[in-house]
């Protein structure tokens, strides 16, 4: 028996996808962005000062919330930042659930939301997504009956690439009587023909959170650097009362700084994503796979209804270098989900798909 | 009524100390290390690569935690990274303690751990410092009478720059039924005549963490790693469970390995600070200041009985761009607490404060 809480030594941790080290692995299990971040952002690191370092940072990202505020059309007092979206999820919890009482989710959606549960020793309300993995009806209505005072919805989903729609948003936030939390962490991937933008519902709603990371549109997973964005009334609390006391440092501000600053640059890459997410799913269509459309940088790719063909060909593919990402979930262990790489992994990838589908 | 929960919605945040942006002012109050971070370090920071920010990070720092286990004889195993020390001592609480179950600390302390305590619902037992600062012989016997679960120390204590000996912490740790967490930001400024070193207790207690930051010794605020150190028992599940999934970052890790690679030459100002502290210390006596011996880098400097004083002179310095601390807190309301910054700035506070004095 050790000194941890009870609901800690019972719990099993987060298990984040595997992070080989080497530069020979192609690596599609996480979802990063397959192109580097831009010079901009390379020159911002190469310039910082020692003197930078040396003294503490802004304590909440002054520079950087101004310059968001700009890009998002709102003010830096709607804006807090965070050591990674990660963070303000776990923040979430901590400002807006009175331990014991519960969270809300999709099933499936990212697994790291039932593990901040277990920590905070909140239980799970789970509503199972849709067989077309869009937002079931019965959402708001189940979570009010439970209580919930936060439901997390991915948008656009994860592991599936559906994307919800504005309206779908702003009529789950009107319904819900507890805070939203819609994660966008793969929304800077969306096509920009839909004009989809929640950031216009962010004055419009008091209890909406929307979650932004530089981990994945701006190639910066390395960086640990996301940010909230939600009225006032929510943000205040989490910036000035529960956030940790210095949450991000002065290079991964600097370098957020520079990253919003040449968003155009970053904007390449995710047209780059797009047109090969067009490519690789009509690919591994051909091959025989479902594939649901994505509007992410990942594509959700069913392999049969064998159940333990998911796993095997996840298995043949890491041993000859590929790493994607098997789920052992009902709704996911019939599937695989591959972030998109270059077109030059990419097209390797679907050789080796091809050889494994042919043998 | 907002939605954040009432014990939120009750407290009051933290108050880090003034972080002013312009480099005219002399900032003395904070307690960075006057000297900036080696070359090494700003060289490791210059090499990193774009493909380092890219993917994410190794979510457990195994390179940094390899290095401090060589440094101080003990296994990677032993040892947890964070962001800033601050984020292992919110750890200590979701790690250890239930919620509404107290912890324990000495009064006064470092102020984020009543706050910490707030968010997570604990009340606070304080045991008030002795007269010369020394840790209270009643310390242990009262935590455990009400059940403390956590108690946290630092040590040199803050703001006095007292020193509790090897033998004093493990009779604590001995005494103790909770989990101690040494807070020992600044041990690297203890003189090393005095053979001061709790990493041989970790080893001997199951109940005992030590806290080490960059922040400080390696002129590294900027940057926000810390680190934890801790029978295995006690450091797993913070690692593997409580902790963020990647809590810190590329960048982080990297010069967090850089700064302990070139530890010597971060000791050199450690030596600096401490030739510092003898000099200041003695003119601020001679001034009429009362100043007890300091092991860490900053002066507790007693300005007088009239409990306006202090507050007053902190003012004027702060007009004249001299920056120190001053807490509104009954044992600390007629002193200031003065960080030693470099030969230069402390004879040029030296100057207003004879000034001061005349006026």
């Amino acid at each position: 028996m050790g000194y941890e809480r009870d609901a800690i030594a019972r719990m099993n941790g987060y298990e984040p996808g595997k992070q080989p080290q080497s530069r020979e692995i192609i690596k599609l299990n996480t979802n990063e962005n397959p192109f580097t971040p831009c010079q901009g952002v390379m020159a911002a690191l190469h310039q910082i000062e020692a003197d930078s370092l040396r003294r503490y940072p802004s304590p909440m990202a002054d520079a950087f919330r101004e310059i968001a505020a700009k890009v998002h059309h709102i003010t830096p007092d709607n804006i807090v930042a965070v050591n990674g979206g990660d963070e303000l999820l776990r923040l979430m919890l901590t400002t807006f659930v009175d331990p014991g009482k519960p969270i809300g989710i999709i099933d499936p959606s990212y697994s790291l939301y039932p593990v901040l549960a277990e920590i905070h020793g909140s239980p799970v309300v789970r509503v199972e997504a849709n067989p077309n993995w869009s937002i079931p009806s019965n959402l708001a209505r189940t979570m009010n009956q439970a209580s919930v005072q936060v439901t997390f919805v991915v948008n656009p989903h994860a592991p599936s690439g559906c994307l919800a729609s504005v309206d779908t948003i702003a009529a789950l936030a009107s319904e819900l009587s507890g805070v939203l939390l819609v994660d966008e962490a793969y929304v800077d991937f969306v096509d920009p023909e839909m004009h989809h933008d929640l950031t216009m519902l962010v004055n419009r709603f008091d209890n909406l959170i929307l979650l932004r990371t530089l981990s994945k549109g701006y190639s910066l997973a390395g960086l640990r650097f996301g940010y909230g964005l939600g009225a006032q009334s929510l943000i205040q609390p989490i910036r000035t009362k529960t956030a940790d006391s210095y949450p991000t440092d002065a290079v991964a501000q600097t370098l957020a700084y520079a990253a919003l600053e040449h968003r155009n640059e970053a904007a390449k890459t995710w047209q780059l994503v797009r047109e090969e997410r067009t490519t690789l799913c009509q690919a591994l269509c051909d091959l025989g796979f479902s594939v649901p459309t994505s509007q992410s940088n990942f594509l959700l790719c069913g392999v049969g209804a064998d159940a333990t063909r998911a796993k095997s060909i996840q298995e043949t593919l890491e041993k000859r270098g590929f790493f994607v990402r098997y789920f052992d979930h009902p709704r996911l262990c019939d599937k695989l989900r591959i972030s998109l790489g270059t077109p030059e992994q990419n097209q390797r990838l679907l050789k080796e798909l091809r050889e494994i589908v042919k043998g």
